[in-house]
């Protein structure tokens, strides 16, 4: 259960101090819905004016809360909107008890925080098929809004773990025309999650001023690069959801802006990476690198087939720099590849080339490399120019711990 | 290393007595490719007319001797045919010397066996990436020759195991217009296997005649209902190869014979089950049956989304009635699914129907349930009438302890 497991050895020293976002306030608060003893329910605020985009499972069990965001977003609106997170039960696979759970906490958010309820967006996750006790989180609805504040970002984030080890943030700043962007973001997620608790929830806030069409654009295209090409267990969530919220507070226009768009990104990456660096049982971080591709959807066909291979992922636990496996996963991705050109380095260590081994390649050196935390596999086909970059962590023997466990 | 690991919990009692097949004879012998003391090449000989069909891995790096065969095959003839395998190295990623070892190979073959070289099949499992010593194959050539026997059947399926915990058999008869015809067949495979070692091979004989035409037809279109519907860790070889040879010693045509279908497909399901069995770590053997989906095709990828899921298979291998989990691998499959029609039971346990757990579920019969060391999921999907079924097994630490322990 929840505070059962250590902190994975990838997590980062400490929680990031985030910047205050001007236009965004939060609070945390223990509502008893499954768990005892911990806040499980976060509640953001976000002023008038604000827009919101998204991204969400693409699951065809995706569950009630994705439901009801994907029909609320592309409503801009001038008045205000809402987040409201519950960690402990997922609302998925619970029939038409779903949605009215759903209906119940966006109309009591939307009275108790002055927002129309088509503004209020929820997750929920942990536990598939129990129905959510929504009158749990209704009854501290009070509570959290006179709670509410601009300097709450970490106990949000903590609200929102399930298994999780630790906690997510990360924070940029853009220099945009001599003024100031801030965006501070959290998430959780580490795989599918025990027992039988799933999602990646992420949230990300900036006081940068954009329409929401071109904010979902910008969100959508940094997705694929970010939170789309990581992959602890190849599972996908009924929950998995990314919410980002532009309060506009700073003035300063970012529309098409490449400055911000580069410090948006460097938020989703960084939490995206932590997602993985607290993967079930993780003991390494590795990227795949693919150049040399035909394109760069075959580059990430190639990578996710290597991230995804229990083959390569329970080599790498063993610390073994076995290329050979590398080589089944590029034969097995579908994507095209051709043996005689294909080449394999650990780090900078040259593995193979010309279709067989390199005859300088020593098995020492490379074994020495994969002692290391943090990997780096590239692989060129050298076919063409695609690239692509992947990111995953190894398969141990605590994943089968974490996931094979009766629920008791 | 071979020999090191128990006999699979799901291994079958013994090895069954195969029936001789008319116009084969088989030979085994230790040649020390790689292993010590025990037989590591197997020799097939075929009597003049054999029809030979075969199927292959796609893996667009698949090996030097699984390119071999797919370019000799259809080359129909009149004169012998043989096929020869060893075990220990798969002659994969081994550049030109690969084909220059299959071509020495199947010369000297040809020259002993006394058949055209064109007609000589061959298969390599083991390492990748390492030179095959061919020449050691070579040398024992008079001796294989010299031990034909068409008795030999399972020491040949014995020489060609890597780390396959028990030899694989089956065996199947058609009486047809009065008359018997035969079919014997044995295969290794354990998913891919320790410590970079990969392959399913599968050999099956039969004395019945039917041109190499038809039999490649009948041969494809069983291959998707039996061995393209197993898996155990979703990784895909580079060696995998299944060669089917019709001597026509029976006198018995059985082009487009149905009942001959039959039991060709008895034999192959026989043989697919028996991989999954000794699939690495396995304690559980499970079917899952996919009913009511769009297509057969649509079925299949439900079927092997859930088969391929590490947290279906860690919740099998826990024990755990963990339905949720179905409802996420349908939900990510990709195939058409609709949350409010699915139905799933865990053996006779109807567990969810109509988007919810079925109100007279009871968890504790389905727990007791998953304790089977045998396990059928059955997911009705309500939308049409498309069908699939797809084995698997469990992922246990097993599979990690095999996995992840470096080469020494």
């Amino acid at each position: 259960m929840v505070g059962a497991l250590p902190v994975s050895p990838l997590a980062p020293a400490a929680f990031p101090e985030l910047p205050v976002i001007d236009g965004v306030a939060f609070a945390a608060v223990a509502a008893g819905v499954r768990y005892k003893n911990r806040t499980d329910v976060m509640l953001a605020r976000l002023a008038p004016g604000t827009s919101v985009a998204g991204v969400f499972t693409r699951s065809s069990t995706r569950s009630a809360p994705v439901l009801d965001c994907q029909a609320k977003l592309g409503g801009a609106s001038d008045d205000g909107a809402a987040i409201l997170v519950n960690s402990g039960n997922a609302n998925a696979f619970t029939g038409k008890h779903g949605l009215t759970s759903v209906a119940e906490i966006c109309a009591a958010v939307a009275e108790r925080a002055g927002v129309p309820a088509t503004r209020v967006f929820t997750a929920s996750t942990g536990v598939i098929g129990e129905k959510l006790p929504h009158d749990r989180i209704v009854a501290k609805l009070d509570t959290l809004v006179a709670a509410l504040s601009p300097e709450a970002g970490e106990a949000a984030a903590r609200a929102i773990m399930t298994t999780d080890t630790f906690p997510k943030g990360a924070s940029a700043s853009a220099d945009i025309d001599g003024q100031t962007v801030k965006i501070a973001g959290f998430a959780k997620g580490s795989g599918m999650i025990a027992p039988d608790m799933a999602t990646m929830l992420v949230y990300i806030f900036t006081d940068a001023r954009i329409g929401e069409k071109p904010l979902q654009a910008m969100l959508s295209g940094l997705t694929d690069q970010t939170f789309n090409c990581i992959t602890v267990d190849s599972d996908t969530s009924t929950s998995d959801s990314l919410i980002l919220a532009a309060t506009g507070a700073s003035g300063v226009d970012v529309t098409d802006n490449a400055q911000f768009e580069d410090a948006l990104h460097g938020v989703m990456l960084d939490l995206a990476h932590q997602v993985v660096r607290d993967g079930e049982g993780a003991t390494k971080f590795v990227e795949f690198c693919v150049t040399g591709a035909s394109s760069d959807a075959d580059a990430k066909t190639h990578g996710l087939a290597m991230a995804n291979s229990p083959l390569v992922k329970t080599a790498i636990a063993g610390e073994d720099p076995n290329w050979g496996r590398i080589v089944m996963a590029i034969g097995k991705s579908g994507a095209p590849a051709d043996r005689d050109r294909l080449s394999i380095r650990f780090g900078d260590i040259l593995v193979a080339k010309d279709g067989w081994v390199n005859p300088d390649y020593s098995e020492e050196d490379a074994a020495a490399y994969m002692k290391g935390q943090d990997l780096v596999v590239n692989v060129d086909l050298g076919l063409g120019t695609g690239t692509a970059t992947v990111w995953t962590c190894d398969l141990t023997h605590a994943y089968i711990d974490i996931n094979a466990d009766y629920r008791s």
